[in-house]
């Protein structure tokens, strides 16, 4: 059975995104990349392929057309938005392309047409500007999943071939993070990753490493409560559901070469706790996965870089790696479904 | 010149630091280490070499003895206090001996008949329990250093080959770090920072890069107010007194290779900021700097690990890593003040 197709978003147009579609398409072979089909305008990608001097053919295509075509072209999937835009200059009016690409991909991959979805980065700003009122791309893909009802709790994970890590706690404050960082929370999250190892990463017994939240974990109560008042009862009752869950552990002992045999993914208790590690073992190969929804979402662990958009720097090893992950996860989905 | 001595303190008798020393000792080619003397009592050494059948002669001597005696033995200026303890059982009646231990090895660099101290680990709660006032350490350090004046500001370095980091708070429950960090905190510690890296470590123009506190490094303020309203202002500051300071950068982005070649040092705003890079990229070889005092310190990067104590299973990498690099900031400041 070859490969199901990815479908890969726009992203923001202005950013890196289009570029590094190209880019990934041209590296291929080489990056052993799967087959995927872009949703984007391909009169937009030929223009930047011609800009940028990149050889890079673009098929404009349907879903069933696309996977025969992905040898020799890039396949895009057409938007019914043009985008007109210069690279580096974000504009509020790509914002309802950029909004279709992520609808249409989500729609495709949950007919069937795709077999996961690869998100290209997108700028809140623009969005909001034009009245996008979700609070993030991550949050409106839950809110696609959730089909009107109750949507599901997304949950972060940043993925290298060396490390799985994933913050309980994302973006905010570094002030706002002891009274949001609740028990319930990191069960919630810690049942999510345990079930979607085994369901699409295909480990049959995971295995997870809480850090604590604190320096030491706390110490016994000396460098903080919230190790013994709040992580501690979260890892018992993850135990008690049969998911082997280990901690908390102080976070700066847990991340070298040697602890990570230990587990097949930590759980951090907020942002810089799970992103430097990761960051600093694998900065340009790092994936962001998102868990906890209907469908696979992988993308690259980087921004729109509007600053390097259009001048031919960026480097689309993270998408590359991105795609990768994805079509690994949708093997293992589609094994664990069988 | 010979490289001068260092002066080793005993740490906690019952902890790791005596079998280390001996360890150290046996590798003192091999890890290439500068001459050394342990402040010690000589009859424990040697029980505990017997028992961990370390071919190890301990030789008790003086500081002027000792340098022609470390290439055949482990040289011992021995305390006034006998060590009675089995390794593993902390026992309060050793922290005279401990005691005793640091103050002499401080008095000896001092006076200038070693060149840096070098200590190895000691556990608070045993030194409490005999009535130690101090809060830790370090802080006891300064207290020394202070000859009953205002104690200085030690500031700690993480220091590996690949990174030199520096958390400006640090042991503190994380709640506590928003209301520690100060403008006024960061550019004493930036200063002492870029100080001590031309004294001491040979860099000219020391470049120091600065993280924020919150992810992101706040993100213009939408993820917390505090990279602009107190970081900022610290990093102008430095900067009109020509400290080479940049930032608030956000600190999942700093530690990866490629990023590590742009600074000399990273000044972190938090343990865990610091701590997990140099514990994910050095776990074994870290060491312990202490700047801002009128001598030389380094230690360790862990503690007294009384569960493995004994067993002849402690690695004394960082212990060696400690030794070099006191003899090596012996001889910058050595030259910096010639």
């Amino acid at each position: 059975m070859p490969p199901r197709l990815l479908a890969l978003t726009q992203g923001d147009p202005a950013g890196i995104g289009p570029e590094l579609t190209l880019l990934a398409w041209r590296q291929r072979r080489e990056a052993a990349l799967p087959p995927f089909a872009c949703l984007a305008d391909p009169e937009h990608l030929q223009r930047l392929a011609q800009k940028l001097a990149l050889d890079v053919p673009v098929m404009p295509c349907d879903w069933r057309e696309a996977p025969a075509l992905f040898a020799t072209a890039l396949p895009v999937i057409p938007l019914h938005h043009r985008v007109e835009v210069e690279a580096g200059r974000p504009d509020p009016r790509t914002a309802p392309g950029t909004i279709e690409s992520i609808d249409r991909a989500v729609a495709a991959v949950r007919d069937g047409q795709a077999a996961a979805l690869v998100t290209n980065p997108i700028a809140k700003s623009v969005l909001y500007a034009a009245g996008f009122a979700h609070p993030g791309h991550t949050e409106y893909l839950a809110h696609l999943a959730a089909d009107g009802g109750p949507a599901p709790l997304p949950v972060m994970l940043l993925w290298c071939d060396a490390l799985a890590v994933v913050p309980v706690t994302i973006h905010v404050p570094l002030s706002a993070v002891p009274a949001l960082l609740t028990t319930e929370l990191i069960v919630a999250t810690g049942r999510i990753v345990a079930a979607e190892l085994t369901s699409r990463f295909g480990v049959a017994k995971p295995r997870l490493a809480l850090s604590g939240l604190n320096p030491h974990a706390g110490e016994g109560g000396a460098l903080g409560k919230e190790d013994d008042a709040v992580v501690a009862p979260a890892i018992a009752q993850l135990k008690a559901e049969g998911i082997d869950a280990r901690g908390p552990y102080p976070a700066d002992t847990m991340f070298h070469a040697r602890a990570r045999t230990g587990y097949d993914a930590a759980l951090a208790m907020y942002h810089d706790q799970a992103l430097i590690p990761i960051k600093t073992i694998a900065f340009d190969e790092g994936v962001n996965v998102t868990l906890g929804l209907p469908f696979i979402r992988t993308s690259p662990d980087h921004g729109t870089a509007f600053d390097i958009a259009g001048k031919g720097v960026a480097r689309p090893d993270s998408l590359c790696a991105a795609l990768r992950l994805a079509a690994r996860m949708a093997t293992y989905q589609d094994g664990a479904g069988a």
